[in-house]
């Protein structure tokens, strides 16, 4: 095998690599363990909305042309239509990107994550030279050369008020509020703030829309912190592809609207499932649910055994986290392997 | 208009932005100078094949699912196979990415860069804090904390051989060797060697594969440096799209060559052309040639009054470079507007 060292290096904890941390998504894990072919499984260990925005056909010239100028505009303008935002943004392929430069911004200090929340964060800053330490309550961050804030948070839901978050800016060096699941509330984004100086606000375009694999988000912030960050991104930072994809989805804003609608009543579709199950429900966005149970463990096992795998957390024994179905069948087939645990 | 900073910061200097370096592939500059609609005008001012690899068409789960790590394994062992090498390796979102992240694997010390070369390397080693020289001999490469080699280099080809620049390698404390053109000449190659410790091999994908728009290439050496680079670069470096479309291509051995043979034959009719021009040939790869005329920036000029887009560097006054057309049509454009020339 060439490439035998690639395989095990860098997404597999090896005594002499680095360890990998833990993601939802990845249905390797999932048929390593338990079986079957990709397309045998039902992916819900993500929250990446099931119901994708339809693909549009991507002009040649988007893939053998390098994007240009105009095309980074383009993108930048529509996003910032989208996002509801005057301040400057920089195109990144996607909010992991922006998670990767922010802590190259600023010389190592100490650093505050909001936690439990998405480990990406802690995990840059502390490659990149920083201390980290996590907080769980907004006031604890207070005093930090780099605060982090996931909000809504990843993986339980929960939400500041825009204002809390801005009085937080003042007694940090640096806020960086991660909105990768704010598109189903935008009444809580900071984006309109996003130009104050310190601040940096992350969006994610492949959740909400379900083109993840499209690579592409955004980095709101000042001007200086913006051109800095297009700078460590370097020329070319997203794909043609991107470009043309995300400017068509980002100016639908029907689909927008219609969208956050649905995924409201399914998340509730999706509780009712849960608690007739005797699932506990701890919060989570209209992408995904959090539940508490007696034993993760084995519920993710139960639910693999039906081919349904959904994502459990290395800090916590008793909570399970569930993105929202897309077609009906896998509706049914989640439905019935709850049933069976409740009986 | 939301977006006013980012259309003039990232990509257009101004007092209080970074300057960007100059670069192919631009046409809005082309037709912000001389007028026209892209679809006008022929753009030969990269040294992108215009004769791409068929683009498959692309699964719908490439675009809405995570790339998973058996993904990301597929394709580097295609890449490891195309590339004639077993040396560790990570994909990346084209050589630039790489660019910007081999700065951060060392302390910032002194850097040596063999020049006139692609500007990127100098620019972000020196945004991460090294002091750059440049130098125009191998041997005075010697010394240096970290050592950069185009092979070939860009624009002139110059093809350096494997055993010198190995050599070289045991005097600096990195080499990184980017063989964005090497395609076309894979014995000069250095991916066999690259899990020598301290060296470091680019390649890109999208050059040869005329594929620019995707964004993928790749950076090959010791295990530990791959380890830390795919660290830098995150989870999901490069998008579903780049992975089925780079599987396929770098899979398809019969392509490269035939390729590899046709653009030998059109790298030497476009020599005919430009000599007949009264242009002197001044080096070169496969799929650019580099001029010598009596006034670049009139040489230039000429073309794009034809709508014909070609590269100078602010280096050199006398300097032309063009990638070869793709279709019959545009070569006939070409040859009458050299033919003009030549009158």
């Amino acid at each position: 095998m060439p490439n035998a060292h690639f395989l095990r290096a860098p997404h597999v904890a090896t005594a002499d690599a680095p360890v990998r941390r833990d993601h939802g998504g990845d249905l390797d894990a999932a048929m390593a363990h338990f079986g079957g072919a990709a397309q045998d499984w039902i992916d819900l260990s993500t929250g990446i909305n099931a119901c994708p925005y339809p693909v549009p056909p991507v002009p040649e010239a988007a893939w053998t042309r390098l994007p240009t100028r105009a095309d980074m505009a383009r993108l930048a303008a529509a996003a910032a239509a989208a996002y509801g935002t005057t301040a400057p943004l920089v195109p990144l392929a996607g909010a992991q990107a922006a998670i990767q430069l922010v802590p190259l911004l600023d010389s190592p200090g100490e650093a505050a994550v909001l936690a439990p929340t998405y480990n990406e964060h802690r995990a840059a800053l502390e490659a990149r030279g920083w201390r980290v330490r996590e907080a769980t309550h907004v006031r604890d961050l207070a005093g930090a050369d780099l605060a982090v804030v996931v909000n809504p948070n990843n993986p339980d839901g929960r939400l500041h008020a825009p204002a809390d978050l801005l009085a937080l800016g003042e007694k940090v060096g640096r806020l960086v509020v991660d909105e990768s699941f704010m598109d189903m509330t935008p009444e809580a984004s900071l984006a309109a703030y996003a130009a104050r100086r310190g601040l940096i606000v992350l969006r994610s375009f492949g959740k909400f829309y379900g083109i993840a694999g499209l690579r592409l988000g955004f980095a709101l912030g000042s001007g200086p912190d913006i051109d800095r960050l297009a700078d460590l991104a370097g020329p070319w930072p997203v794909s043609g592809a991107a470009i043309a994809i995300g400017c068509r989805a980002l100016e639908d804003r029907v689909w927008a609207r219609e969208t956050a609608t649905r995924l409201k009543a399914e998340a509730l579709r999706l509780d009712r499932l849960a608690t007739s199950a005797g699932w506990r429900c701890a919060g989570g966005t209209d992408l995904f649910r959090l539940y508490e149970v007696p034993d993760a463990v084995a519920a993710r096992a139960h639910l693999a055994r039906a081919a349904i795998w959904v994502r459990i957390f290395p800090w916590s024994r008793t909570l399970v986290r569930l993105g929202l179905p897309g077609r009906a069948a896998h509706w049914a087939r989640l439905a019935a392997a709850l049933e069976r645990r409740a009986e």
